[in-house]
Protein backbone atom coordinates (compact mmCIF):
# COMPACT_ATOMS: atom_id res chain seq x y z
CA UNK A 1 0.00 0.00 0.00
CA UNK A 2 1.55 3.41 -0.80
CA UNK A 3 2.01 6.06 2.59
CA UNK A 4 0.31 9.77 1.93
CA UNK A 5 1.94 11.90 4.66
CA UNK A 6 -0.02 14.98 5.61
CA UNK A 7 2.40 17.05 7.01
CA UNK A 8 1.34 20.70 8.94
CA UNK A 9 4.36 23.26 7.85
CA UNK A 10 2.68 26.06 9.84
CA UNK A 11 1.59 29.63 9.10
CA UNK A 12 4.33 32.25 8.22
CA UNK A 13 7.91 30.95 8.11
CA UNK A 14 9.65 27.44 7.11
CA UNK A 15 10.98 28.05 10.79
CA UNK A 16 7.93 26.96 11.97
CA UNK A 17 8.40 23.67 10.52
CA UNK A 18 9.22 21.14 13.42
CA UNK A 19 11.73 18.59 13.19
CA UNK A 20 9.38 15.69 12.89
CA UNK A 21 8.38 17.30 9.82
CA UNK A 22 11.59 17.58 8.15
CA UNK A 23 11.94 13.99 8.96
CA UNK A 24 8.76 13.04 7.28
CA UNK A 25 9.26 15.58 4.13
CA UNK A 26 12.25 13.67 3.77
CA UNK A 27 10.33 10.03 3.83
CA UNK A 28 8.67 11.15 0.95
CA UNK A 29 9.53 9.93 -2.83
CA UNK A 30 7.05 12.45 -4.22
CA UNK A 31 5.75 15.89 -3.21
CA UNK A 32 2.86 17.50 -4.23
CA UNK A 33 3.09 21.17 -4.24
CA UNK A 34 0.04 23.26 -5.45
CA UNK A 35 0.24 25.82 -7.83
CA UNK A 36 -1.56 28.87 -9.30
CA UNK A 37 -5.74 28.92 -8.76
CA UNK A 38 -4.82 30.83 -5.84
CA UNK A 39 -3.07 34.73 -5.78
CA UNK A 40 -1.18 33.73 -2.52
CA UNK A 41 2.22 33.59 -4.03
CA UNK A 42 4.05 34.41 -1.03
CA UNK A 43 2.49 31.14 0.57
CA UNK A 44 3.64 29.51 -2.12
CA UNK A 45 7.42 31.05 -1.92
CA UNK A 46 7.46 29.23 1.69
CA UNK A 47 6.61 26.08 0.05
CA UNK A 48 9.34 26.35 -2.09
CA UNK A 49 11.97 27.43 1.11
CA UNK A 50 10.92 24.74 2.95
CA UNK A 51 11.48 22.05 0.08
CA UNK A 52 14.70 23.85 -0.87
CA UNK A 53 16.25 24.07 2.66
CA UNK A 54 14.86 20.56 4.50
CA UNK A 55 14.59 18.26 1.71
CA UNK A 56 17.82 16.72 1.17
CA UNK A 57 17.06 13.32 -0.62
CA UNK A 58 18.10 13.99 -4.08
CA UNK A 59 15.84 11.71 -6.04
CA UNK A 60 12.61 13.62 -4.42
CA UNK A 61 10.16 14.23 -7.16
CA UNK A 62 7.50 17.24 -7.07
CA UNK A 63 4.50 17.30 -8.37
CA UNK A 64 2.76 20.41 -8.92
CA UNK A 65 -1.15 20.36 -9.22
CA UNK A 66 -3.61 23.56 -9.67
CA UNK A 67 -5.71 24.22 -6.84
CA UNK A 68 -9.76 24.48 -8.51
CA UNK A 69 -11.80 27.40 -7.40
CA UNK A 70 -14.61 26.49 -4.79
CA UNK A 71 -18.01 27.61 -6.85
CA UNK A 72 -18.86 30.60 -3.79
CA UNK A 73 -21.61 31.50 -6.02
CA UNK A 74 -23.72 28.61 -4.86
CA UNK A 75 -26.55 29.33 -2.69
CA UNK A 76 -26.12 26.18 -0.80
CA UNK A 77 -22.33 26.39 0.99
CA UNK A 78 -22.26 22.60 1.94
CA UNK A 79 -23.09 21.54 -1.42
CA UNK A 80 -20.38 24.18 -3.12
CA UNK A 81 -18.07 22.27 -0.54
CA UNK A 82 -18.90 18.95 -1.90
CA UNK A 83 -18.60 19.75 -5.16
CA UNK A 84 -15.00 20.84 -4.36
CA UNK A 85 -13.95 18.03 -2.53
CA UNK A 86 -15.14 15.96 -5.12
CA UNK A 87 -13.16 18.04 -7.71
CA UNK A 88 -10.15 17.49 -5.53
CA UNK A 89 -10.33 14.05 -5.30
CA UNK A 90 -10.06 13.72 -8.63
CA UNK A 91 -7.04 15.57 -8.47
CA UNK A 92 -5.37 13.40 -5.43
CA UNK A 93 -6.25 10.11 -7.05
CA UNK A 94 -4.29 11.12 -10.10
CA UNK A 95 -1.58 12.45 -7.56
CA UNK A 96 -1.57 9.65 -6.12
CA UNK A 97 -0.94 7.40 -9.01
CA UNK A 98 2.47 8.73 -9.63
CA UNK A 99 3.20 7.43 -6.38
CA UNK A 100 5.28 4.49 -6.72
CA UNK A 101 4.10 1.13 -5.56
CA UNK A 102 4.38 0.96 -1.20
CA UNK A 103 5.98 4.65 -1.61
CA UNK A 104 5.52 7.69 0.09
CA UNK A 105 3.80 10.64 -1.12
CA UNK A 106 3.23 13.91 0.51
CA UNK A 107 1.00 17.18 1.10
CA UNK A 108 2.40 20.00 2.51
CA UNK A 109 -0.73 21.51 4.15
CA UNK A 110 -0.66 25.26 5.75
CA UNK A 111 -0.61 25.45 9.28
CA UNK A 112 -2.19 22.36 11.23
CA UNK A 113 -3.53 19.29 8.83
CA UNK A 114 -6.55 19.23 11.52
CA UNK A 115 -7.19 22.91 11.72
CA UNK A 116 -10.09 24.20 9.07
CA UNK A 117 -8.15 22.13 6.71
CA UNK A 118 -10.08 19.62 4.28
CA UNK A 119 -7.11 17.54 3.19
CA UNK A 120 -7.69 14.48 5.18
CA UNK A 121 -11.21 14.94 4.03
CA UNK A 122 -10.43 15.04 0.41
CA UNK A 123 -7.92 11.89 1.03
CA UNK A 124 -10.87 9.93 2.38
CA UNK A 125 -12.88 10.14 -0.72
CA UNK A 126 -9.70 8.96 -3.10
CA UNK A 127 -10.68 5.69 -4.22
CA UNK A 128 -7.25 3.85 -4.28
CA UNK A 129 -6.93 2.34 -0.51
CA UNK A 130 -3.75 4.40 0.42
CA UNK A 131 -2.26 4.84 4.58
CA UNK A 132 -2.80 8.25 5.44
CA UNK A 133 0.01 9.59 8.27
CA UNK A 134 -0.38 12.82 9.77
CA UNK A 135 2.02 15.35 11.16
CA UNK A 136 1.00 18.40 13.38
CA UNK A 137 2.18 21.74 12.31
CA UNK A 138 1.81 25.12 14.46
CA UNK A 139 -1.56 26.81 13.50
CA UNK A 140 -2.28 30.45 13.14
CA UNK A 141 -4.20 30.40 16.44
CA UNK A 142 -0.30 29.54 18.15
CA UNK A 143 1.53 32.64 16.15
CA UNK A 144 -1.82 35.02 16.91
CA UNK A 145 -1.02 34.53 20.86
CA UNK A 146 2.30 34.23 20.53
CA UNK A 147 2.89 37.33 18.27
CA UNK A 148 0.60 38.99 21.20
CA UNK A 149 2.39 37.35 24.30
CA UNK A 150 -0.46 36.39 25.53
CA UNK A 151 -2.20 33.24 26.58
CA UNK A 152 -5.47 31.97 24.33
CA UNK A 153 -7.85 31.14 27.60
CA UNK A 154 -8.24 32.59 31.02
CA UNK A 155 -6.97 30.21 33.75
CA UNK A 156 -9.23 26.74 33.78
CA UNK A 157 -11.83 28.95 31.29
CA UNK A 158 -12.80 27.45 27.65
CA UNK A 159 -11.80 29.15 24.42
CA UNK A 160 -14.53 28.75 21.44
CA UNK A 161 -12.55 28.46 17.59
CA UNK A 162 -15.05 29.32 15.05
CA UNK A 163 -15.61 31.31 11.61
CA UNK A 164 -16.15 35.02 10.62
CA UNK A 165 -19.39 33.52 9.28
CA UNK A 166 -20.55 31.50 12.66
CA UNK A 167 -19.38 34.44 15.04
CA UNK A 168 -22.44 35.17 17.52
CA UNK A 169 -22.29 36.88 20.67
CA UNK A 170 -19.00 36.64 22.51
CA UNK A 171 -19.88 35.17 25.73
CA UNK A 172 -16.71 33.08 25.76
CA UNK A 173 -13.48 33.64 24.79
CA UNK A 174 -13.66 33.33 21.13
CA UNK A 175 -10.69 33.04 18.25
CA UNK A 176 -12.23 33.64 14.79
CA UNK A 177 -10.75 32.67 11.79
CA UNK A 178 -11.73 32.82 7.93
CA UNK A 179 -13.34 35.79 8.12
CA UNK A 180 -13.69 37.21 4.49
CA UNK A 181 -16.54 39.69 5.61
CA UNK A 182 -14.91 41.31 8.86
CA UNK A 183 -17.11 40.03 11.15
CA UNK A 184 -15.65 41.92 14.06
CA UNK A 185 -16.88 45.22 12.40
CA UNK A 186 -20.79 43.39 14.34
CA UNK A 187 -19.33 42.52 17.36
CA UNK A 188 -19.72 44.45 21.03
CA UNK A 189 -17.08 47.55 21.15
CA UNK A 190 -16.58 46.80 24.83
CA UNK A 191 -15.07 43.56 23.72
CA UNK A 192 -11.13 43.16 23.77
CA UNK A 193 -9.87 42.09 20.59
CA UNK A 194 -6.45 40.75 19.79
CA UNK A 195 -6.00 40.56 15.79
CA UNK A 196 -3.13 39.35 13.20
CA UNK A 197 -2.22 39.16 9.43
CA UNK A 198 0.53 37.44 8.00
CA UNK A 199 1.24 36.04 11.18
CA UNK A 200 4.87 34.57 11.87
CA UNK A 201 5.43 36.41 8.52
CA UNK A 202 7.72 39.16 8.44
CA UNK A 203 4.73 40.73 7.28
CA UNK A 204 3.26 40.36 10.57
CA UNK A 205 1.05 42.74 11.68
CA UNK A 206 -0.53 42.94 14.88
CA UNK A 207 -3.39 45.62 16.53
CA UNK A 208 -4.87 44.93 20.01
CA UNK A 209 -7.29 46.77 22.01
CA UNK A 210 -10.55 47.61 23.09
CA UNK A 211 -12.55 47.23 19.75
CA UNK A 212 -14.52 50.06 19.95
CA UNK A 213 -11.73 51.83 19.73
CA UNK A 214 -9.67 49.67 17.28
CA UNK A 215 -11.99 48.39 14.99
CA UNK A 216 -11.71 51.17 12.36
CA UNK A 217 -7.60 50.95 12.76
CA UNK A 218 -7.70 47.34 11.93
CA UNK A 219 -10.49 47.41 8.81
CA UNK A 220 -8.35 50.50 7.38
CA UNK A 221 -5.10 48.28 7.65
CA UNK A 222 -6.45 45.32 6.13
CA UNK A 223 -7.64 46.45 3.27
CA UNK A 224 -4.58 48.52 2.99
CA UNK A 225 -2.51 45.30 3.47
CA UNK A 226 -4.75 43.04 1.72
CA UNK A 227 -4.79 46.01 -1.43
CA UNK A 228 -0.95 45.53 -1.80
CA UNK A 229 -0.02 41.82 -0.84
CA UNK A 230 -3.17 40.86 -3.26
CA UNK A 231 -4.53 38.54 -0.53
CA UNK A 232 -5.07 38.63 3.11
CA UNK A 233 -5.23 35.45 6.20
CA UNK A 234 -6.01 37.45 9.48
CA UNK A 235 -7.23 35.50 12.94
CA UNK A 236 -7.96 37.36 15.59
CA UNK A 237 -8.93 36.65 19.72
CA UNK A 238 -12.39 38.51 20.93
CA UNK A 239 -13.06 38.30 24.77
CA UNK A 240 -15.11 40.24 27.34
CA UNK A 241 -12.47 42.97 29.11
CA UNK A 242 -11.99 42.29 32.93
CA UNK B 1 16.94 44.75 29.45
CA UNK B 2 16.88 41.14 29.83
CA UNK B 3 14.98 38.94 27.25
CA UNK B 4 13.30 35.62 28.21
CA UNK B 5 12.04 33.18 25.88
CA UNK B 6 9.21 31.38 26.26
CA UNK B 7 9.42 28.22 24.47
CA UNK B 8 6.66 25.73 23.19
CA UNK B 9 8.30 22.24 23.03
CA UNK B 10 5.11 20.49 21.76
CA UNK B 11 3.64 17.75 24.11
CA UNK B 12 5.48 14.16 23.61
CA UNK B 13 8.98 13.57 21.81
CA UNK B 14 11.82 15.60 20.86
CA UNK B 15 11.15 15.84 16.92
CA UNK B 16 7.81 17.89 17.78
CA UNK B 17 9.93 20.80 18.60
CA UNK B 18 10.13 23.43 15.32
CA UNK B 19 13.07 24.88 13.86
CA UNK B 20 12.61 28.26 14.97
CA UNK B 21 11.80 26.60 18.97
CA UNK B 22 15.54 24.78 18.21
CA UNK B 23 16.81 28.18 17.51
CA UNK B 24 15.33 30.25 20.15
CA UNK B 25 17.03 27.58 22.73
CA UNK B 26 20.24 28.26 21.04
CA UNK B 27 20.04 31.95 21.86
CA UNK B 28 19.94 31.18 25.59
CA UNK B 29 22.35 31.90 27.60
CA UNK B 30 20.68 30.37 30.71
CA UNK B 31 17.99 27.71 30.12
CA UNK B 32 15.54 26.96 33.35
CA UNK B 33 14.84 23.39 33.76
CA UNK B 34 11.33 22.88 35.79
CA UNK B 35 12.33 19.61 38.32
CA UNK B 36 11.05 17.40 41.15
CA UNK B 37 7.97 19.00 42.56
CA UNK B 38 6.35 16.39 39.33
CA UNK B 39 6.24 12.80 39.05
CA UNK B 40 6.25 12.86 35.46
CA UNK B 41 9.51 12.24 35.06
CA UNK B 42 9.13 10.98 31.49
CA UNK B 43 8.64 15.15 31.14
CA UNK B 44 11.41 15.51 32.01
CA UNK B 45 13.41 13.17 30.15
CA UNK B 46 12.03 14.31 26.82
CA UNK B 47 13.00 18.25 27.98
CA UNK B 48 16.97 16.65 28.96
CA UNK B 49 16.53 15.17 25.39
CA UNK B 50 15.23 18.26 23.78
CA UNK B 51 18.40 19.96 25.07
CA UNK B 52 21.20 17.15 24.69
CA UNK B 53 20.37 16.71 21.18
CA UNK B 54 19.41 20.61 19.94
CA UNK B 55 21.16 22.96 21.96
CA UNK B 56 24.83 23.32 20.75
CA UNK B 57 26.26 26.20 22.46
CA UNK B 58 29.05 24.97 24.48
CA UNK B 59 28.58 27.74 27.01
CA UNK B 60 24.79 27.61 28.06
CA UNK B 61 23.83 27.11 31.86
CA UNK B 62 21.18 25.17 32.81
CA UNK B 63 18.77 25.94 36.09
CA UNK B 64 17.12 23.78 37.57
CA UNK B 65 13.98 24.64 39.50
CA UNK B 66 11.73 22.76 41.69
CA UNK B 67 8.33 23.24 41.02
CA UNK B 68 5.88 24.08 43.62
CA UNK B 69 2.68 21.83 44.17
CA UNK B 70 -0.47 24.08 44.08
CA UNK B 71 -2.92 23.73 46.98
CA UNK B 72 -5.71 21.70 45.70
CA UNK B 73 -7.35 21.62 49.29
CA UNK B 74 -7.88 25.41 48.62
CA UNK B 75 -11.93 25.31 47.84
CA UNK B 76 -11.40 28.66 46.50
CA UNK B 77 -10.12 27.70 42.91
CA UNK B 78 -9.34 31.21 41.78
CA UNK B 79 -7.27 31.83 45.32
CA UNK B 80 -5.41 28.62 45.34
CA UNK B 81 -4.20 29.54 42.05
CA UNK B 82 -2.78 32.81 42.65
CA UNK B 83 -1.27 31.74 45.76
CA UNK B 84 0.72 29.29 43.39
CA UNK B 85 1.22 31.94 40.85
CA UNK B 86 2.53 34.49 43.22
CA UNK B 87 5.21 31.64 44.52
CA UNK B 88 6.18 31.05 40.92
CA UNK B 89 6.67 34.51 40.40
CA UNK B 90 8.96 34.80 43.38
CA UNK B 91 11.39 31.29 41.64
CA UNK B 92 11.05 32.73 38.33
CA UNK B 93 12.23 36.60 39.80
CA UNK B 94 15.35 34.48 41.44
CA UNK B 95 15.84 32.56 37.95
CA UNK B 96 16.25 35.82 35.73
CA UNK B 97 18.03 37.43 37.98
CA UNK B 98 20.89 34.87 37.16
CA UNK B 99 20.54 36.09 33.65
CA UNK B 100 23.57 38.37 32.55
CA UNK B 101 22.44 42.19 31.71
CA UNK B 102 21.25 41.84 27.94
CA UNK B 103 21.59 38.25 28.51
CA UNK B 104 18.50 35.72 27.04
CA UNK B 105 16.91 33.33 29.09
CA UNK B 106 14.56 30.76 28.19
CA UNK B 107 12.08 28.77 29.76
CA UNK B 108 10.85 26.06 28.13
CA UNK B 109 6.96 24.90 27.92
CA UNK B 110 5.34 21.84 27.26
CA UNK B 111 3.01 21.73 24.14
CA UNK B 112 2.34 25.55 23.27
CA UNK B 113 2.99 28.54 25.46
CA UNK B 114 -0.73 29.68 24.88
CA UNK B 115 -2.56 26.84 25.78
CA UNK B 116 -3.74 26.15 29.50
CA UNK B 117 -0.33 27.28 30.86
CA UNK B 118 0.60 30.07 33.13
CA UNK B 119 4.42 30.72 32.42
CA UNK B 120 3.43 33.99 30.56
CA UNK B 121 0.95 35.18 33.23
CA UNK B 122 3.73 34.74 35.90
CA UNK B 123 6.56 36.36 34.15
CA UNK B 124 4.13 38.69 33.97
CA UNK B 125 4.11 39.15 38.02
CA UNK B 126 7.69 39.48 37.98
CA UNK B 127 8.80 43.12 39.03
CA UNK B 128 12.16 43.02 36.92
CA UNK B 129 10.64 44.47 33.36
CA UNK B 130 11.80 41.84 30.87
CA UNK B 131 11.13 41.51 27.69
CA UNK B 132 9.15 38.49 26.91
CA UNK B 133 9.43 36.41 23.05
CA UNK B 134 7.07 33.60 22.73
CA UNK B 135 7.85 30.84 20.52
CA UNK B 136 4.99 28.52 19.16
CA UNK B 137 5.07 24.77 20.22
CA UNK B 138 2.87 21.81 19.12
CA UNK B 139 -0.33 21.31 21.50
CA UNK B 140 -2.14 17.86 22.86
CA UNK B 141 -5.39 18.97 20.50
CA UNK B 142 -2.81 19.06 17.54
CA UNK B 143 -0.86 15.64 18.65
CA UNK B 144 -4.81 14.57 19.33
CA UNK B 145 -6.31 14.65 15.48
CA UNK B 146 -2.74 13.90 14.04
CA UNK B 147 -3.11 10.61 15.84
CA UNK B 148 -6.54 9.95 15.29
CA UNK B 149 -5.97 11.59 11.66
CA UNK B 150 -8.88 13.55 11.88
CA UNK B 151 -10.16 17.12 11.14
CA UNK B 152 -10.81 18.91 14.54
CA UNK B 153 -13.72 20.56 12.83
CA UNK B 154 -16.16 19.43 10.71
CA UNK B 155 -16.29 21.89 7.73
CA UNK B 156 -16.90 25.27 8.63
CA UNK B 157 -17.97 24.73 12.19
CA UNK B 158 -16.49 25.55 15.58
CA UNK B 159 -15.14 24.36 18.08
CA UNK B 160 -14.70 24.47 21.72
CA UNK B 161 -11.76 24.01 23.79
CA UNK B 162 -12.41 23.52 27.87
CA UNK B 163 -11.17 21.49 30.31
CA UNK B 164 -13.18 18.52 32.42
CA UNK B 165 -14.20 20.79 35.37
CA UNK B 166 -16.39 22.83 32.79
CA UNK B 167 -17.50 19.94 30.24
CA UNK B 168 -21.36 21.03 30.09
CA UNK B 169 -23.81 19.19 27.61
CA UNK B 170 -21.94 19.42 24.13
CA UNK B 171 -23.64 21.26 21.28
CA UNK B 172 -20.52 22.57 19.68
CA UNK B 173 -17.65 19.74 18.87
CA UNK B 174 -15.39 19.61 22.14
CA UNK B 175 -11.92 19.30 23.17
CA UNK B 176 -11.35 18.67 26.99
CA UNK B 177 -8.12 18.82 28.49
CA UNK B 178 -7.15 18.91 32.38
CA UNK B 179 -9.58 16.40 33.08
CA UNK B 180 -8.51 15.02 36.37
CA UNK B 181 -12.17 13.74 36.84
CA UNK B 182 -13.01 11.69 33.73
CA UNK B 183 -15.57 13.86 32.83
CA UNK B 184 -16.58 11.97 29.69
CA UNK B 185 -18.34 9.03 32.32
CA UNK B 186 -21.05 11.80 32.78
CA UNK B 187 -21.85 13.00 29.11
CA UNK B 188 -24.67 11.88 26.50
CA UNK B 189 -23.23 8.32 25.52
CA UNK B 190 -24.13 8.88 22.00
CA UNK B 191 -21.37 11.38 21.06
CA UNK B 192 -18.46 10.02 19.74
CA UNK B 193 -15.33 10.53 21.49
CA UNK B 194 -11.73 10.51 20.27
CA UNK B 195 -8.76 9.69 23.12
CA UNK B 196 -5.63 9.95 23.40
CA UNK B 197 -2.73 9.59 26.31
CA UNK B 198 0.99 10.49 26.40
CA UNK B 199 0.35 11.59 22.87
CA UNK B 200 2.77 11.80 20.47
CA UNK B 201 5.69 9.72 22.64
CA UNK B 202 5.87 6.08 22.57
CA UNK B 203 3.62 5.30 24.80
CA UNK B 204 0.83 6.70 22.96
CA UNK B 205 -2.91 5.52 23.86
CA UNK B 206 -5.52 5.83 21.19
CA UNK B 207 -9.21 4.33 21.62
CA UNK B 208 -11.72 6.32 19.55
CA UNK B 209 -15.85 5.45 19.03
CA UNK B 210 -19.01 5.83 20.54
CA UNK B 211 -19.08 7.14 24.12
CA UNK B 212 -21.21 4.67 25.26
CA UNK B 213 -19.31 1.50 23.84
CA UNK B 214 -15.67 2.30 25.06
CA UNK B 215 -16.43 4.52 27.93
CA UNK B 216 -15.67 1.74 29.95
CA UNK B 217 -12.47 0.68 28.35
CA UNK B 218 -10.88 4.35 28.48
CA UNK B 219 -11.52 4.42 31.72
CA UNK B 220 -9.63 1.32 32.25
CA UNK B 221 -6.77 1.88 30.29
CA UNK B 222 -6.30 5.14 32.05
CA UNK B 223 -6.13 3.88 35.07
CA UNK B 224 -4.30 0.66 34.47
CA UNK B 225 -1.83 3.45 32.31
CA UNK B 226 -1.85 5.51 35.66
CA UNK B 227 -0.16 2.79 37.79
CA UNK B 228 2.07 1.86 35.52
CA UNK B 229 3.74 5.49 34.75
CA UNK B 230 2.37 7.10 38.16
CA UNK B 231 0.83 10.00 36.32
CA UNK B 232 -1.13 10.57 33.16
CA UNK B 233 -2.09 13.36 30.43
CA UNK B 234 -4.99 12.58 28.47
CA UNK B 235 -7.13 14.74 25.86
CA UNK B 236 -9.74 14.23 23.68
CA UNK B 237 -12.49 15.33 21.53
CA UNK B 238 -16.42 14.85 21.70
CA UNK B 239 -18.97 15.13 19.17
CA UNK B 240 -22.04 14.25 18.15
CA UNK B 241 -22.52 11.43 15.72
CA UNK B 242 -23.42 12.10 12.14
C1 LIG C 1 -8.30 27.43 5.54
S1 LIG C 1 -7.84 28.04 7.12
C2 LIG C 1 -6.36 27.14 7.42
C3 LIG C 1 -5.91 27.16 8.86
C4 LIG C 1 -4.61 26.40 9.07
N1 LIG C 1 -4.77 24.98 8.77
C5 LIG C 1 -4.09 26.58 10.49
O1 LIG C 1 -3.77 25.57 11.12
O2 LIG C 1 -3.98 27.72 10.96
C6 LIG C 1 -7.29 29.65 6.71
C7 LIG C 1 -7.50 30.64 7.84
O3 LIG C 1 -6.47 30.46 8.79
C8 LIG C 1 -6.07 31.71 9.31
N2 LIG C 1 -4.64 31.90 8.97
C9 LIG C 1 -3.83 31.01 8.35
N3 LIG C 1 -2.59 31.49 8.24
C10 LIG C 1 -2.60 32.71 8.82
C11 LIG C 1 -1.60 33.69 9.05
N4 LIG C 1 -0.34 33.50 8.66
N5 LIG C 1 -1.97 34.83 9.67
C12 LIG C 1 -3.24 35.02 10.09
N6 LIG C 1 -4.20 34.12 9.91
C13 LIG C 1 -3.90 32.97 9.29
C14 LIG C 1 -6.97 32.75 8.70
O4 LIG C 1 -8.04 32.97 9.57
C15 LIG C 1 -7.41 32.09 7.43
O5 LIG C 1 -8.66 32.56 7.00
C1 LIG D 1 -1.47 22.23 31.85
S1 LIG D 1 -2.15 21.68 30.32
C2 LIG D 1 -0.85 22.08 29.21
C3 LIG D 1 -1.26 22.03 27.76
C4 LIG D 1 -0.10 22.34 26.82
N1 LIG D 1 0.39 23.70 27.01
C5 LIG D 1 -0.50 22.14 25.37
O1 LIG D 1 -0.25 23.05 24.56
O2 LIG D 1 -1.03 21.07 25.03
C6 LIG D 1 -2.03 19.93 30.54
C7 LIG D 1 -3.12 19.18 29.79
O3 LIG D 1 -2.75 19.10 28.44
C8 LIG D 1 -3.12 17.84 27.90
N2 LIG D 1 -1.90 17.17 27.46
C9 LIG D 1 -0.65 17.67 27.48
N3 LIG D 1 0.23 16.81 26.95
C10 LIG D 1 -0.48 15.73 26.58
C11 LIG D 1 -0.14 14.49 25.96
N4 LIG D 1 1.11 14.21 25.60
N5 LIG D 1 -1.14 13.61 25.73
C12 LIG D 1 -2.41 13.87 26.07
N6 LIG D 1 -2.78 15.02 26.65
C13 LIG D 1 -1.83 15.94 26.90
C14 LIG D 1 -3.85 17.09 29.00
O4 LIG D 1 -5.22 17.34 28.85
C15 LIG D 1 -3.30 17.75 30.24
O5 LIG D 1 -4.22 17.66 31.31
Amino acid sequence: MKTILVVGIGTGSAEQLTVAAVAALNRADVLFVPEKGTPKADLADVRRTIIKRFVTRPEVRQIGYAVPRRDAGNPDYGQGVDDWHAMLAEIFSWLISDVPENGVGAFLVWGDPGLYDSTLRILARVPEPVRVEVVPGITAVQALTAAHGIALNRIGEPVLITTGRKLGPVETDTVVMLDGQQAFLRADPDLEIFWGAYLGSPDQLLISGRLGDVAVEIAATRDEARARHGWIMDTYLLRKAR
